[in-house]
C-alpha cells in the first residue's frame, strides 16, 4: 500500500562534497496517482560554478589516477549493492506513477545497464588509463615516422540533464560510461521525479566507493551552470526537443564547442510487414508490442510507439485487435496488483496529452478510448493523472503532418495504412528522425528493404518475428551494448552503444612521431621502438616483463618433406601445397607453397621457450596475414616482441599481446600477427588459497 | 610571370545540373600580390533550396546505387586526372598570394588526400553499400536474438563551407570522404579565392565521372540555403570561430539536429622539450619548424604555430635563432623564384593582422620584424598584401590572455617561457583547445608527460626528434589517415582520420532481430542465420557462392601421439603439451593439452577440399580464440560457413571470409575464428590476356 502517512522531505543537492538544500522551502512535488505532496525541491543559491570546478579539480584527477578496469570494478560493486537494496527504490517509485512492472525498466534496467558497462569494459577495453584507437598508421617508408590515435578522458565534468520518466536508468546509463571513461559527473534529474534519483545517489555515496568529486547531484534548477561550461565539459540532455534546442544553442555551449548530446522524444513507428497478416505469429506479436508500448509507464517513454503503420488490407484487423486489448487495460493505483497501467507523472502531463490528442484529431479520428474519461480499478481521477489509452486512425497519412510531428507523451498512438514497402518507409521518415522503429515480418526480403530504408533516419531498429518472439527485448528497450539516440527530431545524439559510449567522453587525438617516442606515449610497443633482448621473454613474469622485450629466433628451413609430411599428418592436401602444375596456374603462386598453418606452427616451435614458467597459455591469435608465399627451401625466422601488457585486477595473471613477425631468408615478411597469451603476475604462482 | 593581361572572369555556380551566374556583375576579387581584379563573384538569385533538393533527389540515389569501392575508384580516376592538369591550378593559385611551394600543400596535398581516401577505402572497407560497425552483439542465450550496428549513407547533402586559404585541399579533403560514404556534396568556397576552386570543379565535372547531382558548387553567398537543411544533411565549416558559431546556432541547424562539423583556427603551440637545448638536433628542428609554420602561406594556415613555448633557460637562444632566420626571409611576388614568403590573401587580411599584433602588444613585445614595414624583393607593398614576419615575446604568459586567445592570422607568433613540463602543458591548454601542437624532444619520458597532458585539448599532436627529422610530415600538415579538428576553440570537429572520416557522413543504426533476418539486412552471415549445405563451398566460384554456404566436417580424434608428434615436428614442446605435472599446475588446464596451432591445422585438414578450384589462397586468419582446452582423446569437428563476400572491382577474384568453429565431442566450442581466402569470380579462371 501507498505510504501516505510519510512526511514529504526536502530534497538536497550533493555539490562540493556536501549535501546542501537550496534556499527557501522548495517547490512541492505531487504524487502522480494521489496528488499528495511527496517532496520539496529547489537549488536556488547553490554555487554552480563551484560545483563544476569541484568536479574538474577533485573528481577528475582522482578518477584519472585509476585504470579503466579499476573504475569498472567500482561500478560493479556499486551495481551489486544497489541491486540488493532495490526494493526501497521500487517503493519510492510508486509516487512517480510507475507500477512494479514499469519500475523494472527503470530500476533493474538501470542497475543492469551499469553492470553491463562494468563487465563489458573489463572484457573489451584494456586495463589502462589511455586507450588507443585504430591501427598504427605508418607515415614514412623507412618506418621512422608513424602515428597512432589515442583516447584520453576529457578533463571537465559530464553534466547529465535527465528526463522525469526514468529517474534511475536515465542517471545510471549516463554515469556508467562517463565514470569508466574517467570523467566526473554532475547529475541533474528532472524535478518531477527527482526524489527517486536523490535516494539512489544517496545510497551510492554512502557506499564510499567513488572518489570524492566523481559524482554530484543537483535537485532543482541548474542556475547559471551552463554559463561556465568549457570545451572540456560534456552536456548530455534527455527530454523535450524544445528544452534541448535551448540548451544546445546556449551561448557558452556554442562558443566553447562544448560536446552536447541530445536525446529527444520522437514519433517512433512500428510497422507490420505485408506478409504478417492476421493469423500469423508476427501479427500477434505486433499487436502485443503496440499495446505494451502504449501502456508501459502510461506511454511516457521516449521510445514508445506513436505511429502504427500497417498494410492497408490489414488496417481494420489491426484496429480491432488493438482496440480489444486496449479497452481491457485495468487502470489504477501504481501499487495495485490488478493494475496494468497507472497514472501519468503529473496532472500537467495529462492536460498536455489531452491537448495533443485534440491536435491529432485534426487529421485523425479516435477509434478506441476516450481522453476525457477513464474507468479506474483504484484511485481517483480527480487527484491522480489517470488517462485511458487512446488509439487514433489517420485516413491520409502521406498528406498529414500533425500525426508525424505532434507527440502526445502518453498512452496514445495513431494507426496509418500504407500501400507498399516504399510507402511504409516514406511514412516512417515523415517523423524526421526517430530513436527507434520496429518491423514485424518473417520475410528476409521485407526486412532487408524496409530496414535499410529506415536506417538513415534511426538510431535503432528492431525486427520482430516468430523466431525471436521469446527472446526479443522489445521495441522500447534501449540496451547497453546498442546505440541509443537518433538523428533529426530525436536529437542527433548517440549514447551507450557499448564501449562507443565510453569513448564519447574521451578526446581522440592523433599522435605522430618516431616509434620510440610514440610507444612511450601509448604504452604499446610499436615496430621501430626500442627493444630489449636479454633473457627469453617467456621466462619473465608480469613483474619483470616490459613492452619491447624481444626474442629473435634461429632460422629453420621449410623443405618439401616438411610440407608433404604436414599435409598428410593434418589432412590438408590443398592443391597449392601438393600440385606444382595447379599451384603455378594460381594467380598468387609460382609453385607449391607451404601451408599457412605450417608457417605459424613452425614459428611457435621457434619462439616458444618450453620449460614451465610464467607464460600460462596461448589463448588466441589476432590479425594473422600471410604476406609472402613460402616455397620449398625457404628459411624462416621469427621476431617476437612484447607489445601490450594488461594485468587483470582480480587474478594472478594478465594478458600479454606479442607482435610476431616471420621473415624469410630475404628478410621479406612472410607472416605477421599478434600472439595472445596469459602470463603470471609473479613466478612461481602463489599457492592456491 | 603573372598573366596580368588576362581578363577577369565572372565566376559561376554549378547547381541543379547547370553552370549559372548569379544576378548582376558580381563583386570583384583582387589579386593578393598585385591588387588587380582577378574575377567577379556573386550568387544572388540562385535557387538554393532547389540545389539541396537536386543533391538529395538526383545525386544521392545515384551515389547510393554504387558500392563503396566503385565510388572510391571514381575518385581515384578523378585524382589521377587532376594531378595531370595541376600546372594550370598552380598558375591560378599565384593570384591567391601562394608561392609554388605554398601551392604544393593545397594542390598536390589536396589531390593526394583524395587519392589516399580512394585507396584506403578499397583496402580498409568492404565493397558493399552498407557497412557493419563492430561485432555482432548476442542478446539472448539461445542465439535467437542478436544485434549488429550498421552504417548507411545519410540521405541529404553535405554542405561544405570552406576557408579561403586552401581553395583546393579544403574542398577535396571534404568531398572525398563524403562521396565515398555515398553522400552528394555542395561546396561553397570562401569568395576571396573561389576562382581556383571553381576551376578545379569545372575540370572535375568535365571528366563526367561523377553521377549527376553528386557535386554542386556555389560561388558567392549561400543565401537562404541553411534555412532548408534537415536532419539528413551535414554542414561542415572551416574558417573563423565567429562565423562558425553563427552557423552552428542557425535555427534550422539547431531545430533539425543537423550534423555540424566545425574546424576553426586555433592558437596552436610548439613546445621545445627541456632536453632540447641549443646544439641538439631537436633545437634546430624546432627553430626550422617554427619559421616554416610562420612563413608558409604567410602564416595563413589554421594549423600554423602561434605560440612558441620554450624552457626559460633557452628562451633567449630560441629568440635569437628565430629572429636570424625570420629576418632573412625574402618577401615578394608569389611567382618570383627568389621569394620564400608572398602576400597575405588580401589587404583587408593585412589590416586585420596588424590590428591583432597591436592587441598582442598589450602583453608582449615585438622582438623581430616590423608590422608596418616590409622589404620586398619584388612587388609593391601598396597594392599587394605583403607583411614582414613578426615575432613577439610575452614576459608573463601564465598571467596573460591575449597571447592565448587573439589570433593574428598571418606570419606572427609569440615566444613564451615555461618552467617545468606542467607549466608547458598549462600554457598550451590556455589556448582552450587547438587543432595541433608539436613537441620537440628526444626523451621518451618528456614525450609521455607532455603529450598525455596535451591530448585532451588537441586533435593532433606531433613529436619532432632526430629520428624522424627526415621523414616527419611536420606540424602544419593534416594528413588523410589522421583526425583533423580539435576541441574547444578549434571548433570541436573531427574530419578525415582515415575511414573514420567516411563514417562521419553515415548514420549508425543498431539493428536487432533474429539472425536470419539480421543477416538479410547486413549481407553478412551471422550464427543462427540460414545455411546451405549442398556442394562443398570450396567448389563454388563467387558466381555461385552465397553467404550461409556451409560444410560440417567429419570428426577427428586428437591423440597423445598426435600431440607428441606435432611437438617434435614443429619444435613447440611447451610444457602444457608435454608435461602432465606442469600442465596440472597451470590454472587453465587439468592435464596436457593439444597445441592451439595443432587444432587450427587439423581443422584445415578437415574443412579443406583439396582439388584445384576457385579457392585460390588462404591469406589470413582473424580473431582466433582458443576457448576450451583439448585433451587427449577429444574428438574435433569443424563447421565452416561463408560469412562475407567482397568481389574486387578490378580483378578476377574477391575476398571471402569464413566463419570457422571447431567443437569437441561435447559440442563445446574449442576454437572460433575467421578464415580469410581469395576466391575466383568464375571457375576456371579466364585465360591470361
Amino acid at each position: 500500500m501507498l505510504d501516505t502517512a510519510r512526511e514529504p522531505r526536502r530534497l538536497k543537492s550533493y555539490v562540493l562534497g556536501d549535501w546542501r538544500a537550496g534556499e527557501g522551502a522548495g517547490k512541492p512535488l505531487a504524487h502522480a496517482a494521489t496528488g499528495e505532496t511527496v517532496a520539496f525541491i529547489g537549488s536556488d543559491g547553490l554555487d554552480f560554478k563551484g560545483a563544476l570546478d569541484w568536479g574538474r579539480e577533485v573528481g577528475g584527477p582522482a578518477l584519472r589516477k585509476l585504470t579503466i578496469h579499476q573504475r569498472a570494478l567500482m561500478l560493479k560493486e556499486i551495481g551489486i549493492r544497489l541491486m540488493e537494496m532495490k526494493d526501497a527504490f521500487y517503493d519510492e517509485n510508486y509516487a512517480t506513477g510507475a507500477t512494479r512492472k514499469d519500475g523494472w525498466i527503470d530500476i533493474d534496467g538501470g542497475i543492469g545497464t551499469m553492470l553491463t558497462f562494468a563487465s563489458k569494459a573489463r572484457r573489451e577495453l584494456p586495463n589502462t588509463r589511455v586507450l588507443t584507437d585504430g591501427a598504427v598508421e605508418p607515415l614514412s617508408r623507412d618506418g621512422s615516422f608513424s602515428a597512432q590515435h589515442i583516447l584520453t578522458p576529457l578533463q571537465g565534468v559530464a553534466i547529465h540533464i535527465n528526463a522525469f520518466n526514468f529517474p534511475v536508468w536515465g542517471m545510471l546509463e549516463k554515469i556508467a560510461p562517463s565514470l569508466i571513461a574517467g570523467v566526473p559527473c554532475l547529475v541533474k534529474p528532472a524535478s518531477q521525479t527527482a526524489y527517486l534519483t536523490e535516494l539512489v545517489v544517496r545510497r551510492m555515496l554512502e557506499m564510499e566507493i567513488l572518489p570524492a568529486g566523481a559524482l554530484q547531484l543537483v535537485c532543482g534548477g541548474v542556475g547559471d551552470m551552463l554559463d561556465h561550461v568549457t570545451g572540456q565539459d560534456i552536456v548530455t540532455f534527455t527530454g523535450s526537443a524544445s528544452t534541448g534546442q535551448m540548451l544546445r544553442s546556449h551561448p557558452a555551449v556554442i562558443a566553447n564547442s562544448t560536446r552536447f548530446t541530445m536525446e529527444a522524444d520522437s514519433l517512433n513507428a512500428a510497422i507490420l510487414g505485408a506478409d504478417a497478416g492476421p493469423g500469423t505469429p508476427e501479427f500477434d506479436l505486433f499487436v502485443k508490442e503496440v499495446v505494451r508500448e502504449m501502456t508501459v509507464k502510461a506511454g511516457q517513454k521516449c521510445t514508445a510507439i506513436r505511429r502504427v503503420l500497417v498494410p492497408r488490407e490489414h488496417e481494420q484487423a489491426v484496429i480491432e485487435a488493438l482496440s480489444a486489448r486496449l479497452g481491457q487495460t485495468p487502470v489504477g493505483l501504481p501499487d495495485d496488483e490488478n493494475v496494468r497501467m497507472s497514472a501519468l507523472a503529473s496532472l500537467k502531463d495529462r492536460d498536455s496529452v489531452r491537448d495533443k490528442i485534440r491536435a491529432l484529431q485534426a487529421e485523425a479520428e479516435i477509434v478506441s478510448g476516450n481522453p476525457d474519461e477513464v474507468n479506474l480499478v483504484s484511485g481517483d481521477a480527480e487527484t491522480g493523472a489517470f488517462l485511458s489509452p487512446v488509439l487514433l486512425r489517420c485516413d491520409n497519412p502521406m498528406g498529414a503532418t500533425a500525426v508525424h510531428e505532434v507527440e502526445a507523451f502518453g498512452p496514445v498512438a495513431t494507426v496509418m495504412a500504407y500501400g507498399d514497402a516504399d510507402e511504409a518507409v516514406a511514412l516512417a521518415r515523415k517523423g524526421k528522425g526517430s530513436l527507434v522503429s520496429s518491423l514485424f515480418t518473417d520475410e528476409p526480403a521485407v526486412a532487408e528493404e524496409i530496414i535499410l530504408g529506415l536506417a538513415p533516419w534511426h538510431g535503432r531498429v528492431l525486427i520482430g518475428n516468430r523466431a525471436s518472439a521469446k527472446s526479443s527485448t522489445g521495441h522500447g528497450s534501449p540496451l547497453a551494448p546498442l546505440v541509443h539516440g537518433g538523428p533529426g527530431r530525436a536529437g542527433g545524439g548517440e549514447e551507450m552503444g557499448g564501449m562507443r559510449g565510453v569513448k564519447h567522453f574521451m578526446q581522440r587525438t592523433a599522435v605522430q612521431g618516431a616509434p620510440g617516442l610514440l610507444s612511450a606515449v601509448t604504452g604499446q610497443w610499436i615496430d621501430g621502438a626500442p627493444v630489449r633482448s636479454d633473457r627469453h621473454p617467456f621466462r619473465k613474469s608480469l613483474a619483470e616483463l616490459r613492452i619491447g622485450d624481444q626474442i629473435i629466433t634461429a632460422a629453420r628451413e621449410v623443405t618439401e618433406e616438411d610440407v608433404e609430411h604436414f599435409a598428410h599428418f593434418t589432412g590438408d592436401t590443398f592443391y597449392a601445397h601438393m600440385d606444382s602444375e595447379a599451384a603455378k596456374a594460381n594467380p598468387f603462386f609460382d609453385d607449391r607453397v607451404a601451408h599457412g598453418y605450417l608457417i605459424a606452427s613452425f614459428a611457435a616451435g621457434l619462439f616458444v621457450d618450453p620449460a614451465p614458467g610464467p607464460v600460462l597459455a596461448n589463448y588466441g591469435v589476432d590479425n594473422l596475414r600471410f604476406l609472402t608465399p613460402v616455397y620449398f627451401g625457404d628459411s624462416l625466422k621469427v621476431r617476437l616482441t612484447c607489445k601490450e601488457i594488461n594485468p587483470r585486477e582480480n587474478a594472478d595473471h594478465g594478458e600479454v599481446r606479442w607482435d610476431c613477425r616471420v621473415t624469410n631468408q630475404d628478410d621479406e615478411v612472410v607472416a605477421q600477427y599478434d600472439v595472445l597469451t596469459m602470463v603470471a603476475k609473479t613466478w612461481p604462482l602463489p599457492a592456491e588459497g
